[in-house]
């Protein structure tokens, strides 16, 4: 469908706005195209959707299953019995709902970590969105060759797909074997696809690991080539500065997920001295289990704060850089043309109401996005140049999905 | 007006939940009245209304005027500057939009300290909240006698308004000299009234007071008075276990107010250590230049996640007691019988969709109302009886506010 947005406010790369019309041809923007369909944006700000890069969205499903218990409990108490009896169905539908959250929040590209990918994928391409599905790898409990297979035949079914693809995910040094982990990361080079893991998330995994690998864990994934480009650190909280010269150096991409971090206790990611070496840094939502919601815009604030608070200085995490970090900066290591709003582009924008009590005074826009936002200023979302949100969801019943979901974890909380 | 609300899935103080009707009569909950209006609530969850104590409404007029600067340089280039030019008019417009805020984000009742106290309490009344207007004192810049008469003028003439009371709100031991921060807490205790005032908030008052005064600031405070059961102390982000276990003692409230707190670089309150020492602790946003968004269910979480954080600890801060924190807590200082659901109270509720992705599932309530929580869902606010908002403000008409609000802020900037 070949459109136009007419009198849209477009916060470019730069972050400057500038009035204009955007038009859409194939799913990505254009210079200009005879348009089918004229739609008038009146002004609204049109900003790039944002890019969540570390999620489980079928955890949606254990959002608030238990608080307040300590992290081992909450793991082997409440989260692992239940995954254990997780079919693929469930995961469609808590990935369903994951996603729509997302949406509604105005992400429109995801990095997600989970098993049954192609239940993963169908949710996601039900709903609209954009992403990356990582396989989640382990072979602490067995199945790592098969786990390996279902990833790489993944990435080669979903090759072409417009808004899917594959990625490799082993799950952490600590639930994956040296050797595993080596071979995941060879799937991921010979594949060019991204590769994303968990990394120093907790206070004890590097003496954890170190104990009983002789090594340091960094030393060891820079030696097995975990390291690239391509490659996206999810939390990181414990990376010390020698670290984060070499993850700068290597071009590596971190998730922060700082409400993940702060929930589960596993303390405040270095972030602005990761930014300070040059690092590329994201952020992610990580799941409902541990955040409990999905909106990037509380990640750039509750992300800026907790630097600023830790360290009694209110000038760390600046709104530009908060917003590159939520955006463009995403776009490094994905397989998308994402995260800027410009010619060649892909199509992937979210729409905000200016009238709104959270965006005033209307002047002083980006530190509103970042400190004020409120997901209700937000009025549709554009995933490939077709609305997937306009209020409602446009390509899926949210009641229906609501009493699908509820019936889902009835029935797996009666399993375990 | 005599009311019947039917179908109430509502909250009680020991947060069970109970399905009933709530009858109200006279603005207060009555075990049961002749209604002349009977309104379906469809088993939509009813909480009491959360309860603000600390914030300075007029300065949303100054939401995200600068971003990312020294706290000094904030103050003397951005915000002084303003304040010494605001017309009891521009108190008026930027208060009514910082109470249709709160309103629309689910509070009732807010502790507010400004200056043209008169008009703060108009647009109080204006939008229908409920609260105590404690007028700002300071004699630093000269005029502490008069700004003290018309504090104690304004508490007579508000002693029986349905809405709004007035306090008493000696800025801080760094504005006010020793004697007139005594003088107005005589003024407090012999009108009975609500006195409010910032304490260690920053990093350096402690030593800055010390060295001035060559005493402790909590010493002196103790020494005039200050502390009892109708003082509200803001921030007390700096204060040892020896001046926690003091407040507690003498029944004192701390209004915690994480955001401002960690966005200013004024570090993080030790809210789990006044916990244990059997402090009273209540929520506060701030202003909406310093947070920026006057939403407790934000505070809720974040007030929680950076506790969590800093300690590398998941479990303290609990969602049951962070949810009193916001409403019954917050009681026992106020002049006002609020915070919880029963015969007697004033009726101040919200009322919950949990039909919401946010609410899913649906079982976990607090978890979700703590930790995942969209205002979207919020689909009505009562205060005393009477719906001021439905999803639009029943009182005010949003639109001509905006357009007030942009030309005064306009205004305020070309007059500096």
């Amino acid at each position: 469908m070949k459109r136009v947005l007419k009198n849209c406010s477009v916060i470019n790369e730069d972050l400057s706005i500038e009035k204009k019309d955007l038009y859409i041809d194939e799913g990505k923007f254009v210079d200009f195209v005879e348009a089918e369909v004229e739609e008038n944006m009146n002004s609204m700000i049109v900003m790039p959707g944002l890019i969540n890069t570390h999620t489980h969205a079928a955890m949606t499903l254990f959002r608030g299953v238990a608080e307040d218990v300590p992290l081992d409990r909450w793991l082997s108490d409440y989260i692992f019995p239940r995954e254990s009896k997780l079919t693929e169905e469930d995961v469609y539908i808590g990935s369903l709902v994951g996603f729509m959250e997302m949406v509604k929040n105005g992400i429109t590209t995801f990095v997600d970590m989970y098993f049954f990918p192609y239940a993963v994928a169908q949710a996601a391409e039900d709903v609209g969105i954009r992403g990356v599905v990582a396989r989640g790898l382990a072979d602490v409990d067995g199945h790592g060759k098969e786990k390996l297979k279902e990833c790489e035949d993944f990435i080669h079914r979903y090759s072409s797909n417009p808004l899917i693809r594959g990625g490799v995910g082993p799950h952490a040094l600590y639930t994956c074997s040296n050797g595993y982990f080596k071979e995941s990361v060879e799937v991921a080079r010979s594949n060019e696809s991204l590769l994303t893991f968990h990394l120093l998330e907790g206070p004890s995994e590097r003496a954890d690991f170190r104990s009983r690998a002789n090594v340091e864990a960094v030393d060891f994934l820079d030696s097995i080539g975990a390291f690239d480009e391509k490659t996206i650190v999810a939390h990181g909280t414990h990376l010390n500065d020698t670290e984060l010269k070499l993850l700068s150096h290597k071009k590596v991409t971190i998730s922060y997920n700082p409400t993940s971090n702060a929930k589960l206790g596993n303390g405040i990611a270095p972030i602005s001295e990761a930014i300070s070496n040059g690092v590329n840094i994201t952020f992610g939502t990580d799941s409902a289990a541990s955040n409990n919601s999905l909106n990037l815009f509380n990640e750039m604030k509750f992300g800026a704060l907790i630097q600023r608070a830790y360290r009694e200085l209110p000038t760390v995490m600046k709104v530009e850089e908060l917003f590159k970090m939520a955006t463009c900066n995403a776009r490094k290591p994905l397989p998308f043309d994402v995260g800027k709003i410009s010619a060649g582009m892909l199509a992937d924008i979210v729409i905000i109401n200016p009238n709104k009590l959270s965006m005033l005074p209307r002047k002083n826009l980006f530190s509103h996005l970042i400190y004020s936002f409120d997901t209700a200023a937000i009025e549709k979302v554009m995933v490939g140049g077709k609305w997937i949100y306009d209020g409602s969801f446009c390509n899926v019943d949210l009641g229906e999905v609501i009493e699908r979901f509820e019936k889902t974890v009835n029935s797996i909380d009666s399993r375990i």
